[in-house]
């Protein structure tokens, strides 16, 4: 029977296409793994909005709360740029984060060998590079009230948003990235603007807490965001888990992914609290875009989308193995020099995503 | 009789040491170019801390508004780092930037032919950059109110921060950014969420109508600050002219200054609303830091502060003739080959900060 519940929203642009080839490698583990998935799709997005007037329909929402684990494509579009705040696409995900209470984002930014030279910056400075920013997702600006454009006496308007986190928020939070750096190299640093926000302020307290009272072994360090930038910029290696608030971490962790020259390779994960038997709320989803430019042609990468399903299988279902089989399939493909457009370089050959896929498949 | 008014504020850590050198070059052009500075020196940060008690003495800010330009140099060191909000060297810059109401902060981010090894990116990448960020300095979440840390009820903190912009606010900003693209290449990019906060829904609704109605000429275009950061760090040189609000601006321009590779060499130039007599107050500091790790060793780069300089005489006094002298000798010094410490590269010949500011007098 099957066990393992998976929603998978596809959403817009190259959603659809790059998650058909994740559908693959899904009917391969379940022929060759028996592992049993009940997949259900649904909807999201301009996608969502188109069918129902909604990015983020109440269905899906349910269905989601109700599911395992969400696997989300990309949303937007040129399409849907100018529609009003609460009709956009990107309400999908913001609202599938709150109402899920997924409030740890974990994005990778790795640099595979084959790509080194996929990256703008030199290759002694991203070579090795691995490292993961955990990203609060359901609190600060994003969420925080009052916000809105206002009319004030003299006529003019007013744009205010409101930066609030609350200690546990932040404990909780700062315990996933602990947790994450005792399994890696046992050092985190802590994002935040603590010379300018309060709401930095109290962070960096909380953190260096939680640190000090459950994580004494991890080599805890803090840093300001505009240095963090910086630092990434120049010399990324240095380092492991980076902790950071919503909208810290939104800018971080782009920045980071695109220092690995290779977006269209990046998966993320983002996850709830864990229940009493464990189970948590968890959405996984490629860290590129829709990329409508692209879309409907048949060259999107397919890699990040699989490698979202590999980090689905860790972290929902515990199948290290299986997630371990996708990861070294991917590397093994790209090491054979096939490439999607968007990673190419020189002696390499360029094939579309279901060549991808195919190849990916091969290797399992 | 001396008609141009500079107040010096050298502050902490390597700040007094390199603005000697740029004192050696008010003193050449009091001497040859027959331009009579009155100079004064005030205190700010640390060092003010620690002579009155306050990292920003009111006598500063009176003597600061009462002067025709500010030349700062940078603030901050680990003796402080634990005090309290009210007492650190920060609120130094912050506090004059809001008392002179300095909102519009000029950060120039240029890679010079022989510094393109300097930086973390591959040559090709770098080469030729030259782009400018106009950042909104008095305003947004480094001033709205409400803020604080706070006990709620059950007797957990909560930090909050206030991001708050006024339409006139950021079209003053604006203003400044349009007219700086003017003069450059006439392209402008202004950066915000507007997906996700209201005030960057507002941001880029002024900066559209005033780009329609007073700059229709100027080609503008808007972009999500985290996909700027990607940009950024990927290809940089499809950029001039960024404007951005205060914080995304923070880490955009450090950001852009570490894609240079050559912190010790940029200046930056911070700027109010000209009255109707054209006088505007004005603050020029370079962008490093007080760089404590170096301090008094006489190894620091003095150019970024000749350089702010530079800035200072043409923007506050019009000396575009002068500020360009000081320009092309700290070029000249370097395509002959002397390197301070942070820019070292092979084939340079290694100088401290007096030999570079010998260096500098030489060529003028
Ligand atoms: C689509 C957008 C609302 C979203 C965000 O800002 O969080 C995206 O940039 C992300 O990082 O997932
Ligand atoms: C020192 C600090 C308060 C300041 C800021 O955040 O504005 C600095 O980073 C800067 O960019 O000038």
């Amino acid at each position: 029977t099957a066990n393992k519940r998976l929603l998978v929203l596809p959403g817009d642009g190259i959603g659809p296409e790059v998650m058909r080839e994740v559908r693959r490698v899904i009917d391969w583990m379940d022929r060759r793994r028996h592992v049993s998935f009940a997949l259900e799709e649904g909807l999201v997005g301009g996608a969502a909005l188109e069918a129902t007037g909604s990015p983020c329909p109440d269905e899906t929402v349910e269905r989601a709360l109700a599911t395992d684990a969400v696997l989300f494509g990309s949303v937007g579009g040129p399409k849907w740029d100018s529609l009003p705040f609460e009709k956009r696409p990107e309400l999908g995900i913001l609202r599938l984060r709150k109402e899920l209470g997924l409030f740890a984002n974990l994005r990778p930014a790795v640099v595979l060998d084959p790509l080194v030279d996929a990256s703008s910056l030199k290759p002694d400075v991203v070579r090795g590079l691995d490292l993961m920013i955990v990203r609060e997702t359901t609190g600060g600006i994003y969420f925080g009230e009052p916000r809105g454009v206002e009319t004030m006496p003299n006529g003019k308007r007013r744009g205010i948003d409101t930066e609030v986190y609350t200690e546990d928020e932040i404990a909780r939070v700062a315990r996933v990235a602990f947790d994450l750096a005792r399994k890696r190299s046992n050092r985190l640093t802590s994002v935040e603007k603590a010379n300018v926000m309060q709401s930095g302020r109290l962070w960096r307290a909380v953190v260096s807490e939680v640190g000090k009272n459950e994580f004494p072994d991890v080599e805890l360090s803090h840093m300001y965001a505009d240095n963090c930038a910086m630092q990434l910029a120049n010399r990324p290696k240095q380092f492991d888990v980076i902790l950071a608030g919503n909208l810290f971490g939104d800018v971080l962790s782009d920045l980071a992914a695109a220092l690995t020259g290779s977006l269209g390779m990046l998966p993320s994960a983002t996850l709830g609290a864990p229940d009493s038997s464990g189970r948590r709320n968890a959405l996984y989803e490629p860290i590129h875009g829709s990329a409508p430019d692209i879309a409907g042609k048949g060259i999107a990468n397919p890699c990040a989308q699989m490698l979202s399903l590999a980090m689905l299988l860790r972290w929902s279902f515990g199948m290290e193995e299986d997630a371990k089989m996708i990861e070294t399939a991917v590397e093994k493909v790209l090491a054979g020099g096939l490439r999607t457009a968007d990673i190419m370089g020189p002696g390499t050959a360029r094939v579309g995503t279901s060549v991808m896929g195919d190849a990916v498949l091969r290797e399992l």
